[in-house]
């Protein structure tokens, strides 16, 4: 056993009829086994928070300590040739496949995802020149928002901002009102990262192209959680991040897809040797490389890289409609009991579970305070101001058990 | 002995007079002891590439396993709280202190050394608004050249090139040259990658900025081997590696450098929640934060910073003079083995050790092969076109013993 137990205290405190149903949906879910594979987190009661940082899989410890020994101290540079530089797109091919719906060729990892965003938006525009307005909403995750303003007032372009339900998400509805022919860019996030609204990708991204647009969706709460397929859906890029559901460990490196169908039209602006056509050429002018390589900048993150490979195994185990199931019963479940146990709090995300990502947004005056004392007890969801306590719920690591225990904690808290 | 160890058949191969020579600067060296806190590297005679991708100490091991065990598994988001946070400034502090010669509070650990390349260069023109020319020089690394080129384009201005001799480097007089009343910004290598010669980095300071002109010192093959004293020499900016005489591992993030008194006029482009005044206010609009942490865009890589730590802490143990001094003894060393035993073989590194780096640029025309053939036999420098090796001396993990093996399978080879 290297997970999380809850002492035999907690569990009794519980009702019956919440222990036995607990009980009874982790002896009916067909993943529960994974769980062993994680990492034992001393003195945690519930992790409510694997939407904002995974936990490190048991196999990492030694992924990282066999990778020293192994490629770093016996091969040293020589690694380069024997997998180092072909690292970014060779995972990048691995997460579209288990992860993305993307054929080989599209994906890389590398940056951060604020860098990769800003390289990506960048060089969406170069591929609609002429075209002066960006479209994003003002309820995306800061950094998306950061990003653009940057890039609007430096290349001297308009940020129209849709104002979406800040309890939903952006609809195609608002998406087709500021869509238009000066529109270059479109960039919105896939599951907001407060209400976890899923947007209807396929249908935005057509009402996109159907103003000559390009779309670039951030993926950060999506990948790994839920099954994507951005290749069938026609997407133009797409970045995230995986020290969420992919749990690539704080600050692991991003990813970035660009499709094949745009790769010769696009051109990003952090111009690095690793990006270069030959980057051993030492040439006397850049000359990007072909296809998706291009997006890279410096050198690749190789030991950053190594958590993710684990967790990417494992979901390509599991399987991501599998997967995706149980994160539909996990978030519905919290649903139930703050219906039932969670007096005066307020569940904020969508109760359609088609319309749900992999996090419960619950809203309530006292959550500053409860959140803080939930961490002391080893039941650690997130806050979000100004009230929101964020539960997230990553299928692979996480039973219902743990999470009745950790919503009954929080009950407590709330006195 | 967690070292590379030549067999008894090397040894013996070599001419009395050499073997007796190494064995006796191996035997008055003050840091010889610190050989053995590096991993092993299984089949390695001789490591001569130290400047391209250092070795791994032998604690790194256990310090990336433990991470795993303890702040990510065992405290998860909490610590974020706990120490991620501050990770970027407090390692960029000890950096700053162990090896710039630069006060806290004006280095930072992030990105890539191309991405911060392009930041820093971005952020420093915001403070010479209205001068419209850069400086560069035709032989700097590849990436420094690339990303300037790409700034040019987008920022409408001038790249003014310095042509330097490619077997030494840029001098005052061709800056001199090269600065007047239009120049903005001006962007060398502290260290040439190829000859390894050292700027006249406090003199071209000075003249740049008589210009009004900002400079950009890229350290990436001086930090960790070089003692530097950017407070003291007034640099405005630098950037640099970690990968290399810091033996962060490959990709390692790297640091940038905004000296106090510049900080308030400069601003970075890729604007992130990270580097904004107050990352979890999720506020509506991007206000950069205060100081060096400006410099963040995104998540830190916490992972990929952990291996540095333990050569920064060999670094302050041994002391950056001690280091430097073992440098140009190992570098002299290679110069006097090449002039004695290499026939045909020409030294392109400055003989001056005061105005030499810590590598040794050689050059034959049957280089590429030789190089190719010597990684077979675990001796391992590295080739630079058309016909250059280039031999790294990281001053703690290589003895002169190593560098007499390490050079005479070279001759062998030469045939």
């Amino acid at each position: 056993m290297t997970d999380t137990a809850p002492t035999p205290d907690l569990l009794a405190a519980l009702p019956a009829d919440l222990r036995e149903r607990a009980a009874a949906l982790d002896a009916a879910d067909p993943l529960a086994h994974h769980r062993d594979r994680f990492a034992r987190s001393e003195g945690l009661v519930a992790y409510l928070d694997g939407n904002s940082l995974g936990r490190p899989l048991a196999a990492t410890r030694e992924r990282l300590a066999s990778f020293v020994d192994g490629p770093w101290a016996g091969r040293l540079i020589r690694s380069w040739d024997e997998g180092w530089m072909d690292a970014p797109t060779e995972l990048g091919d691995t997460l579209g496949r288990v992860a993305l719906g993307a054929a080989p060729g599209q994906t890389v990892v590398a940056d951060s995802t604020t860098v990769l965003l800003y390289k990506a938006a960048r060089a969406a525009l170069e591929a609609r020149p002429g075209r002066r307005v960006i479209v994003a909403d003002t309820e995306n995750f800061p950094t998306d928002r950061f990003v653009l303003e940057g890039i609007a007032a430096e290349r001297g372009l308009e940020l129209r901002w849709i104002t979406p339900d800040p309890e939903a998400g952006v609809t195609p509805e608002e998406v087709a009102a500021a869509v238009g022919p000066d529109t270059a860019l479109v960039l919105l996030s896939h599951i907001a990262y407060k209400s976890a609204y899923v947007a209807d990708l396929p249908g935005i991204t057509r009402l996109v192209h159907d103003a000559g647009a390009l779309v670039l969706w951030d993926l950060c709460h999506s990948a790994g959680a839920v099954p994507l397929s951005l290749d069938a859906d026609g997407v133009d890029l797409a970045v995230g991040c995986t020290y969420k559901y992919l749990n690539g460990g704080p600050g692991s490196p991003a990813f970035a897809y660009v499709a094949t169908g745009l790769q010769d039209r696009v051109r990003q602006p952090v111009q690095g040797w690793m990006g270069s056509a030959d980057p051993f050429a030492m040439g006397p002018a850049y000359e990007p490389a072909s296809g998706i390589r291009q997006m890279i900048s410096g050198t690749p993150p190789i030991v950053g890289m190594l958590p993710m490979r684990d967790m990417l195994d494992l979901l390509d185990e599991a399987g991501m409609p599998e997967v995706r199931a149980k994160s539909t019963a996990l978030t519905g479940f919290v649903i139930d009991v703050a219906d039932a146990y969670l007096p005066g709090v307020r569940v904020v995300s969508p109760r359609d579970p088609e319309r749900r990502g992999s996090h419960v947004m619950l809203d309530h005056p006292d959550f500053r305070r409860v959140v803080a004392q939930a961490w002391e007890r080893g039941v650690v969801p997130d806050f979000r101001p100004p009230q929101g306590l964020r539960v997230g719920l990553s299928p692979l690591s996480t039973s219902f058990t743990e999470v009745a225990v950790g919503l009954w904690v929080i009950r407590e808290l709330l006195g």
